[in-house]
């Protein structure tokens, strides 16, 4: 397990935080605040002894990392890499084929933290990211993934191609997302799977699709190149959905 | 017609102005940047008669509005918006049954453009926003459609629920997503069909709710609220795209 520093931001990212029982050193208030949702954070703080300061907008503005913090940050421990036999794990406990997505250097916070909400919301086990040329768990991803980062695993590894490799051993399927590919709708994505995508400009790399089973496009009918990651992780994790739920209309 | 000014930045969306005609004024790159796309970007500058400042990185970075412009800002004429009649005047001419997305209030540019970016590739005939409370065309939509505002048409509304209603008239159908809806897997959503979506806090209001025909939820089993509006977007669209392909399996 490896550990980062962390601050979360914004006033849902903090409740949740508190709701799902992540250990919270501290927070800082807004002085002077008095809204909703800021007393409801004070009282749950107050609950788990958690040490409040109330401070100007100037010193928010200064500890804040995203500069989207609307008046409440709080510091606590850091958001835990977990690892692909958890996810397996997590699986199996659940009596459900292991369905996880790999991500081939995605560099944007905010497409990570909106993958790994879209991979919660989905029900996968988790997320699985490159330790190099890749963003890691920061507080702009906890903030994008509007809590999810919480409940879905995250796994940091060395060599994607290579935990691909011991999946495949293990029984799992790979499909990779590339617009040279069949048509999502065309292929059996049920199953155990992982999903593969790649990076905001190159897609995903020829060393890691070649080590795929599938390569799965999506429909595309329009003038330009691609879609955004964290939409297209959306729509071929869905179509995994559907396909899951047996939609046959 | 109403005009915004604005700055394109960044190589491509620069790239992709050209190639799609914008009429481009003028170009800031920066001094010495001798790399493959700049001096593709020059050369189109020259061929269209735009006038060229080579200019230090740090007067890009006070031209710059999104803060990442990859050394080359154009300035140009504004994006246009579009009206609804003109995307049914696309849809007929291509024809296609009309299929519109409509955004209640989406306030944060990345989803803008990802949504226009994803209404182009899913060949949507346009996308139509409310012109109070949400975002516009600015800089740092046009960015993240990445290119897709060239091509997509963008229609601001003054209020949504009439033009949903003048539409229905016109024989159009309305789905808006909500956690509350019937599964869109459910749904039949062929046919010409205008598909809603609400503000990333909020969701679609009561007040247009009201005038959509269907309502429609995405399957979700996750541990929070919702998904990013873009992502769900990507996915409902999709869904639309699916059940036009007349997919069965």
């Amino acid at each position: 397990m490896e550990e980062n520093n962390l601050t979360i931001e914004g006033r849902n990212a903090v409740l949740e935080a508190f709701r799902s029982g992540k250990p919270i050193d501290k927070i800082f208030v807004l002085d002077g605040c008095q809204d909703g949702p800021v007393r409801t954070i004070v009282r749950e703080a107050k609950k788990h002894d958690v040490i409040i300061n109330f401070v100007a907008k100037e010193r928010l503005d200064q500890i804040s990392e995203t500069g989207k913090h609307q008046g409440v940050i709080a510091q606590g421990a850091a958001y835990e890499y977990s690892t692909v036999e958890h996810m397996l794990e997590i699986a199996k406990e659940k009596g459900e084929d292991p369905f996880i997505i790999f991500l081939d250097g995605v560099e944007d916070p905010h497409n990570l933290g909106a993958i790994i909400r879209t991979a919660n919301q989905a029900g996968a086990h988790g997320v699985v990211i490159p330790k190099r040329r890749a963003v890691g768990l920061t507080a702009t991803v906890a903030k994008a993934s509007a809590g999810a980062i919480n409940y879905t695993p995250v796994a940091k590894v060395t060599n994607l191609s290579q935990t691909i490799e011991s999946l495949k051993d293990q029984g799992m399927w790979f499909v990779c997302a590339d617009m040279d590919g069949e048509s999502m709708y065309n292929l059996n994505l049920t199953g155990s799977i992982g999903v593969v995508m790649g990076n905001e400009g190159n897609g995903v790399s020829d060393l890691v699709k070649k080590h795929c089973d599938l390569v799965a496009s999506i429909p595309m009918k329009g003038d330009i190149d691609s879609l955004n990651v964290s939409v297209a992780t959306g729509i071929l994790t869905y179509e995994v959905v559907r396909q899951r739920l047996n939609v046959v209309k």
